[in-house]
């Protein structure tokens, strides 16, 4: 198979042998695989892919059809359209998958949108859900908006009855995520003056967390899931006590095999049947053959983008 | 009524009106009223009583005989022993508590013991369950282990089934700390090589934050209650993703009188059958009388001891 592969901290196209699934496993062939940071990350060789992933390959998400199973597989058959979250190696064209991991992808959805909505979708619920507790009427402030998980998270704080503040660096994408369902689209700069916020979902990076704080609710939780503005964050103890709020950090890479097909189960429960419905997307910046792989993570960089950029395979 | 007083960053004895109980609340002939940390900073003038609580008397807890009730209290009688976190005003020999805040002193415990119980034993139940979610098995650090809510941290981690490792900067105090249930007693210094930790009880500060996020396990959670030895933390959101860990910080005194009740009302059933049968207890370092209020300060401010500074009225 070929497969986007990291040489030298460039992503190049190459050969690889083709993977066979193991017990439990389901062999897909990928149709389409989304960049996410991490991705880069990786090219860099900041953050290495998680033991059991393929090291060399990047790609935290892909869709295509069932192509095999391994021993024991039950939970699709060959030609089924399936998506998931994987450790690594999913911007290829062949992978295998635990199938605990594997969802379908509802009607209507096509490949780009469906390459592109495991990571953003599952981190951004996981998060403001699982991590974050967010209920009905709570204000909610996304930083980062316009992006993959930004776009996921204005929609699922919108569709669960959150108050949503979204910050958007590039004024060209404040109406798209307005459209989206945000009430209050921001310039990053002085965005703490607009709390009280009783979840902010942190996306950029430490440089923001000590607005953060300032803008907390009593009671308050501030999720940390992005870093790439920075990751020393200076948390002042005493405004942070005074408001009772909790700062979290996580990243579903690292998590076992059990935590990742509960958020996969998570997903099927409360995110498809909205999928399904239209009632949420994902927005595509753009995609790109595997052949113009570079290209991909050159749109990718480049920022000033609504949602995804995604490859095909 | 005579009472401790806030003069000029001092605290001297001044006569003030007596309280008069309000609907709801009950009279309270002080006998004892333990010293904290935050009447050391309210001295100083740095952390102001909450509204509706006296602002030049100091005291956080007391114990005492019910001397009044106001209209429609009724779950105490005149005469019966009580005890109480309260927003200020503790160190006087009348004070006013509602009576859902108020506690019943434990037969056996004499009014030092009770006067110094409510802060420290509500402060560390609620930090390392209700906030830290502590559970049988985990392990647990706690920082300043020798002081108040350290010794009561100690004891209450050690009855609930962790494997409890604390930091004593006092080497003549570690096998005191080690008798209340300690495993394992350690210098500050270098604690981080001693993880990982399930729930870090931080009651030192911002300088041990760093190492405390090293040395947290995977889904580890730090509880910051106490920051005297400064409150501007520096934390690696790197390495707090990776363990999907959290930062909670946390104060009783800001809450409001609901929240206040629930703390006492889990005290009354996880911890004071604890305390009535012998098997928690509260060190009394020294005890004052309220003539010598000034002594009693000084001795609280020195460090190095085990346990509770405590005023008797």
């Amino acid at each position: 198979m070929r497969a986007a592969t990291i040489r030298d901290g460039e992503v190049v196209v190459e050969e690889h042998p083709d993977p066979e699934p193991g017990a439990g496993e389901v062999l897909v062939r990928v149709k389409a695989a989304g960049l996410n940071g991490a991705d880069v990350l990786q090219r860099k060789g900041a953050y290495p892919a998680p033991p059991g992933s393929p090291q060399d390959i990047p790609g935290l998400e892909l869709a295509g059809e069932v192509a095999g199973l391994g021993a024991g597989a039950r939970r699709f058959r060959e030609g089924d359209r399936v998506m998931a979250i994987v450790g690594g190696g999913g911007q290829a064209e062949l992978a295998t998958v635990h199938e605990r991991q594997l969802m379908p992808v509802p009607d209507g959805v096509d490949w780009p949108a469906a390459g592109g909505l495991p990571e953003v979708f599952t981190t951004a619920h996981d998060a403001l859900f699982t991590q974050g507790d967010l209920r009905a009427g709570d204000r909610l402030l996304v930083h980062g908006a316009a992006g993959g998980v930004g776009t996921a998270a204005v929609q699922l704080g919108a569709a669960a009855g959150a108050q949503v503040t979204a910050t958007v660096r590039n004024p060209d994408l404040r109406d798209a995520v307005r459209e989206l369902g945000a009430h209050d689209v921001l310039d990053p700069e002085g965005f703490e003056e607009h709390g009280p916020f009783d979840v902010v979902l942190e996306l950029i990076g430490a440089p923001n967390v000590p607005g953060d704080v300032k803008a907390l609710a009593t009671g308050g939780r501030i999720v940390v899931i992005g870093i790439g503005a920075g990751f020393r964050a200076e948390v002042n103890l005493v405004a942070l006590m005074g408001k009772r709020g909790v700062l979290r950090a996580s990243t579903l890479r690292a998590r076992p095999l059990e935590e990742k097909a509960l958020t996969a189960r998570a997903m099927e429960r409360h995110v498809l049947p909205h999928v399904a419905g239209g009632r949420l997307r994902v927005p595509v910046a753009a995609t790109h053959r595997l052949d113009d792989v570079a290209g991909a993570y050159e749109r990718f960089t480049a920022g000033g983008k609504l949602g995804k950029v995604v490859l095909e395979l």
